[in-house]
């Protein structure tokens, strides 16, 4: 198993040569300077990213990583714990979310199961987009808000497994990977997750998980911090915060993450657990940032939080908070979109646009 | 000529039987309910406009309406009037954001000369999803800072181009049409009509358009002004606003907007432009609104203050101010989504799925 150290040492700086062309490219195009907003900023990142003037994004896979939570029996979640299990048969099926988004993107989809306690379907799914990877490392975690979820050796062959799947993705051409998860019970992982590395309150960062009411929520606000207490990382140890309050879903993206960027993918954020992933493999490997997008924010305050400290601003906000990677999956068509319109649209001097006249001309009327 | 009037009548209210259906659906597909957010909101209208309890988004088209502008003389655009026909030339010629924008959503382009001063090329567009239709009634309109932009009955000629322009594109099959716009000096007729159907300050709503310094917006702003002073639209009379202020792409748009809505397909608003024309619309047409979708919010704040008249909450919020339906192309894709998931998502109960229980499973560990 590839050492994460070692993946991590090879992701490097964004191309600037590169950028550089496509920031130049980019005023070219026939329409007015930055009219394309955020679009703009994306091809010339991809550029980036790639070490190409003109980027593409044609090889797209979405990874849902799926674990069990022992927390999840402390009454955390509005599911059964079962569910994490029942939906990867959902994925295997083809009638989740993610398998109609990953459909509408064109995109792989790739299920992990990293850890799931119950038992899986016994058959493969059907389609060569559409693949089971039957990886579990144990029965789910412990229950973090008892002692720690997961030793850190436990962690840190989750985060090979993620190396792994993405290093099998990049080995099929791979432009994007989009983070997506399953995991009942592991919106409370991430938010203690979030609420460690950030150090902010519980409260600021716990939300409402698939549907929880006051009581509930005030539940998993206490969960937290019993956690946190219990827990006690070592302050700037993002491997233990994640191997003590993680899933082993979060080690398994934080893998994937690292070693998608080694390869030179773009790295597309979805909702709580891949931000919180996410910020632990920026601790691990700052030079991961720049291959960062935001695909949406979630209504999970935690994944705002998350967002926050890595300064990524999300690319869509649709009130979203149902993870498997579906915002980042609606994101893809964005990434898409700035791509072609880079590497598409006509110049001002092959189309026979005028130029804007700076100053604009002046009629005293 | 079908009159507007006419056209308004038949746009009747969403049907509320297939809303129902849609909206009892939604719980029973395998997600935590409401975890899709706004693409739950967006399935159930789109049932409500189809009178489909599982309505589709196949058909689609982007419906550019190009005009030139008299004001665009007095120094209110960084660029020359001749760019309005050179555009729709590289329409044409499919080098545009909307020509790679329409080809990623699968979506028709149809270009309509409802006005361009400046010659256009001669040859017709290739390919069968993208057309020219030569239906100029004025080489542009006149300078609005000085009188009325056009008489009353070349607006409502000019809503009449759109009202045929939509009905055609219904006979080809029609679920949602895209309203985009093309015409230099087109955000300072756009911002004065804002201003006067919302009674707002000019300084309000006018915005740098396609990329104006401060000296260059405050001269627009004087224009707008100047405009609303001399033109003292009626209140109440949206049509008259219309003339008096407006282009003669805006008029083709509130044309398109309500012949689409009375075939029963979604209208999508983009920028400044198609919003200024979907508040005209819905004066005339109250019962247009429910068939609206805001695609995007622009950078103009014209174009937000018209949606919040109109309240329509944007879907994309990406930095974009270049008009031509980009940001209703984008948009696309997230109603596609929104159909798609309702129609295709597995239910718990087909997929063995266990649904929430409610109250949360508790243990008192």
């Amino acid at each position: 198993m590839q050492d994460w150290r070692s993946v991590a040492a090879a992701v490097g700086p964004l191309d600037a040569a590169a950028m550089a062309a496509a920031r130049a490219r980019q005023p070219r195009l026939t329409k007015p300077p930055g009219s394309l907003g955020r679009l703009e900023d994306l091809a010339i990142q991809l550029a980036g990213v790639q070490g190409r003037a003109i980027p593409r994004l044609e090889r797209t896979a979405i990874v849902v990583m799926a674990a069990d939570h022992g927390v999840a029996r402390a009454g955390v979640s509005a599911y059964p714990p079962e569910v994490t299990g029942q939906m990867v048969a959902n994925f295997v099926a083809g009638g989740a979310a993610i398998n109609v988004l990953a459909r509408q993107a064109g995109a792989r989809l790739t299920v992990v199961d990293v850890g799931v306690a119950h038992p899986l379907p016994l058959e493969d799914p059907k389609g060569e987009d559409l693949s089971l990877q039957r990886r579990a490392l144990a029965a789910g975690t412990a229950d973090l808000s008892i002692g720690p979820a997961m030793s850190r050796e436990l962690a840190e062959a989750a985060v090979g497994v993620g190396i792994e799947t993405a290093a099998a993705e990049a080995a099929r051409g791979l432009d994007a990977v989009v983070l997506g998860d399953m995991g009942i019970g592991n919106t409370t992982a991430g938010a203690a997750l979030v609420a460690a590395l950030c150090d902010l309150a519980p409260a600021e960062v716990v939300g409402r998980g698939t549907g929880l009411d006051d009581a509930a929520w005030q539940r998993k606000v206490a969960v937290v911090e019993r956690a946190l207490r219990v827990n006690r990382p070592a302050p700037g140890d993002a491997l233990d915060a994640l191997a003590r309050l993680g899933g082993l879903e979060h080690a398994g993206l934080v893998g994937v993450a690292l070693a998608a960027a080694a390869r030179r993918a773009v790295v597309v954020v979805d909702g709580l657990a891949a931000a919180a992933a996410a910020l632990v493999a920026t601790r691990l490997c700052p030079a991961l940032r720049d291959y960062l997008v935001a695909g949406h924010a979630s209504v999970e305050p935690g994944q705002r939080a998350a967002l926050a400290a890595l300064d990524l601003p999300p690319l869509l906000d649709l009130g979203l908070r149902l993870g498997e990677g579906s915002g980042g999956a609606l994101a893809l068509h964005l990434l898409e979109a700035a791509v072609r319109l880079h590497a598409e649209m006509a110049t001002f001097e092959s189309a026979g646009v005028a130029e804007r006249s700076d100053p604009p001309p002046v009629d005293n009327s």
